[in-house]
């Protein structure tokens, strides 16, 4: 147990083990492939309609395999010597209605769900890895060069005005996160405009700026006890585009809590319309 | 001196005393007029764009005044010997933005509102009304029988997962209003929907029902220090049409913090489309 000289305090026998990676669709699996871990391998199975090439260059063990067999999934982890487990990307849930796509292993997790909501399912599986010998790393554990930082991801700033907006919708939309509601809130000149419940964020975004016109400030936050081992708030292209769009004045989210792709784009883009973006505490 | 022999506690020349009436458009200034108060005297000043003739008919005072003109207002309420007044029925805001239709007093009492939201208007108005001797009534005290009373007002009864969902849509309702957001709430199966900010409560419950399909259940509710002088949440059969075309399976208010027009008729349509409505503490 000689000391890991690039990462001091761990212990070379741990690092030497894989990290298991269940990989989803989207950008998130192919960035944490990216990322140098100290040259650890990487096993991952591929739950994705549409596995990433870049990916499967990068693992040490590959397997592609529909969300529903986990016990085979659990099956390749073992084998491989993993058991710290990272779940990144996003998943198909209607896989819930087609039952005999499970497994007996998912049947079993969704039997002992309180809910069919997500919180409810996340809890689920990870009590039923955890008695399997598996842990859930938090997200955010493998890809710290995503996590936003405190302070302006923009040149542009916000004027007076724009500043108490932005801390008023920030506060409404930690509360609406509280409630188990949604994580965004829109908000012009001191005023709630929209609250995301079902629709999700962009239908709201949307939704708020025919209602108030230009000028929104939209914010996104998550709950105290927000589990970050199953879902990080993710902001990029995507969501940039529609509060360009819709002439919003700028998107505050939550530092350290937030993951922003194409961070350089993003802050270019944004400047480029007018956008202020900023990651508060 | 003499008691008045039909309100114990209050004296006739108290009684006396005109109500002073500020008419905004709608059915409740006229619901207003067809209580007995005690043969109390009513003194109205209408600002509907279109006057109610039954509210003319009742009335021992009537004028007509464009919703900008407070001065001539309390002036027509002083010669009448007013000094409580009750504010009722939808007022157009849209003055707000035609500053040449506010005498010097409106635009006093603009000057004085902290904001051009609602609650800062209301507040400034009271206070000013204060200041010159009158006082603003609860909108309740003139129309008990609107108020809606704890329990059903359907035959039409939940089962146990719509009751479920009755307490955690009243529940999420209160939290909403008390963030002065909205006063609306859409849940289905245990999961908020919709929740109503700017759109107002129709197109919050028909969001709620595109999202989510029939089945919904809405609740309504007021923050805790609500101000009744100025608005009390009204359910009629303009809401129920909006229920009914959804399918929606419930409507869940608060008692006593709640207006019900067509109490008769809402029950009978609410009953024949398997709709419940609840007034709950």
């Amino acid at each position: 147990m000689s000391p890991n000289p690039r990462r001091p305090g761990s212990a070379v026998t741990e690092d030497a083990r894989p990290l298991g990676v269940i990989a989803g669709a989207g950008r998130l699996p192919v960035v944490l492939a990216r990322v140098d871990h100290d040259a650890r391998p990487l096993a991952v199975v591929s739950i994705s309609n549409d596995p990433q090439p870049e990916l499967r260059a990068a693992a040490d063990v590959f397997r592609h395999l529909s969300v529903g067999k986990i016990h085979e999934m659990l099956g390749v982890f073992h084998d491989a010597g993993a058991t710290e487990l990272v779940i990144l990307g996003a998943v198909d849930k209607g896989v819930l209605f087609r039952p005999k796509q499970l497994d007996w292993l998912a049947l079993k997790i969704l039997a002992q769900a309180k809910t069919r909501g997500s919180q409810s399912l996340f809890h689920a599986i990870a009590d039923e890895f955890e008695a399997r010998g598996f842990t859930v790393a938090d997200q955010r554990t493998y890809l710290p060069p995503l996590v936003a930082n405190a302070g302006a991801l923009t040149r542009r700033r916000l004027g007076r005005a724009g500043r108490r907006d932005a801390e008023y919708a920030l506060r409404l939309a930690r509360e609406v996160a509280r409630l188990d509601i949604g994580q965004t809130v829109a908000v012009k000149d001191g005023t709630p405009v929209a609250v995301e419940a079902m629709e999700g964020t962009d239908a709201a975004i949307r939704r708020a700026a025919d209602l108030a016109g230009g000028g929104i400030v939209v914010a996104k936050a998550t709950r105290p006890d927000h589990d970050f081992r199953f879902d990080v708030p993710t902001v990029g292209l995507d969501t940039l585009g529609v509060l360009v769009e819709v002439e919003a004045s700028a998107l505050v989210v939550e530092a350290n809590r937030t993951f922003v792709l194409d961070r350089d784009e993003l802050r270019e883009r944004a400047d480029a319309n007018g956008l202020a973006i900023l990651a508060a505490t």
